[in-house]
């Protein structure tokens, strides 16, 4: 029998890493309303928006809006995500705590995704991260493409461990590492994570699994396995990669918690409630939930 | 990091377990072409029908012209279900060379499901396992409800061990554990399985997960981490349990599959040519695939 953490921290990206990822427009009220039933649910960590150029990203273009009209609880971070120094400065005049910064493993992905290098992508946060870190705003840092990439197929675990090694140096106090296409599995997922583990101490780290082909949970429960104690997911399984064919997008914060809850695990989340906002949230979008555990209880 | 076995035997139960809990009837030509099909893909466990009452399960009303009709590839077993000594004698007339039998680990489930008690549906079988022994046909045995019931909530470990042991001493070859609702999640299906592993050799025993809360694969995980060898799926994740609510049946043997390889381990499977079946089949029964592999690679 595994060594599982005692508790586990939720960082529920739907409300972000979700909706941008959505075809259907949610109305800024909607956004709101949907953090704020988050919070309700026990969630300490709430993706709120990006602070990216509405350019961009039109489904996020209501980033000062959402931030400024949800209910800010006390003990609940509400991290943004922020590209550029542009960004930071929207954040900051709405007196954001918390920030996320983005860029791959894969040198492919982050050209065709953020259309710079790896090295080019992290210069140009550099200075994001410096003015937080002045500004005592903590940062979180995303690695994309941890375990396979759409343009180059395999992604040495070595490329991995440099960019979690270089975000954490530069003052991340997270790095959330994704499986962005959804392609990896469990010993795969253990062997990634350990190899970061050995240069990033492991409650530093979290893992991020969309579940494009189905293994989300299982690459989940090897991670613990391994004593990872921090989970991306996202309300309704909203969300999905553009860049990874089939529809999956995140991994279900509701079966997430289902499991976590059946391996005797403490999240502090109240799940029917959570249950009830991720059906919510589907008839908002106009499409069923993505959540297994949702659609049993329905 | 865990200790998985070299390989994986799978036993394919989408066109007995899976088209009968389907809506959809699938014409006999269909049936015969679905088990040829999944035979090519190298699957060496295919179930084929049932020989149950008509009057229970029309969708398996045809066995004996399915079970005439398939071709018979060497190297593969095509058990057939058999829940009596009616049963038995029409299997027997088409030459089976392999058969299963089911009971419940729970008394609640077997009442309403075999309208009979435990006790009873093993006296019931007891003269067909004598039968099939005698004839020189190798028995497997079901146990079902495993890790929980619709009617009676929990179920005791030490119901599922005594069912299974009694199985074991019975004469079945393989028992085949359960969690005919999905309701399981992996440190208790460790439990479980641990607990029956502890009087039925491991190398006799089977998992069985459906996906009705997105644990089977998770769950399957952590059984292979005890060494369990041999898992029951269906292709394009056929059926369901008429008894549990939500839409989902069983685990789909493309993703299964597809987790192996992940993890190096051989099920001689020709992923590929499953996940053409499984779309195959998904056309027949007028529906989308289950599989998240397949839609990935659709």
């Amino acid at each position: 029998m595994s060594m599982y953490p005692k508790q586990v921290r939720i960082v529920e990206v739907g409300a972000r890493d979700g909706l941008q990822n959505e075809k259907t427009i949610v109305p800024t009220a909607s956004k709101i309303e949907l953090i704020d039933r988050l919070s309700a649910c026990g969630l300490r960590s709430i993706e709120a928006t990006s602070f990216v150029s509405p350019k961009w990203i039109p489904q996020l273009a209501d980033a000062t809006e959402v931030y400024t009209g949800i209910e800010k609880k006390s003990g609940v971070s509400y991290p943004v995500l922020v590209p550029n120094l542009q960004g930071y400065e929207r954040a900051r005049a709405v007196n954001v705590s918390e920030i996320a910064v983005f860029t791959a493993a894969s040198e492919a992905f982050a050209q065709k995704n953020i259309n710079a290098s790896i090295d080019e992508s992290i210069e140009r946060f550099r200075p994001v991260i410096e003015r937080a870190q002045a500004d005592g705003i903590k940062v979180r840092g995303y690695v994309s493409t941890v375990l396979g990439c759409p343009y180059q197929g395999e992604v040495p675990v070595a490329d991995v461990v440099r960019v979690a090694q270089r975000l954490h140096e530069l003052g991340c106090y997270e790095i959330s590492l994704g499986d962005t296409i959804g392609i990896g599995t469990p010993k795969k997922a253990q062997e990634m994570l350990a190899a970061v583990a050995a240069v990033v101490p492991m409650t530093s780290l979290a893992v991020h699994f969309h579940d494009t082909r189905g293994q989300a949970l299982a690459n989940i429960l090897a991670c613990l396995e391994l004593g990872v104690s921090v989970i991306d997911s996202a309300v309704s399984g909203v969300g999905g990669c553009p860049y990874a064919r089939g529809a999956s997008g995140n991994v279900a914060s509701e079966d997430v918690v289902y499991m976590l809850q059946g391996l005797g695990i403490e999240t502090g989340i109240d799940l029917d409630r959570l249950i009830a906002t991720g059906l919510w949230l589907s008839a908002q979008l106009g499409r069923e939930t993505s959540s297994k555990v949702a659609r049993a209880a329905a």
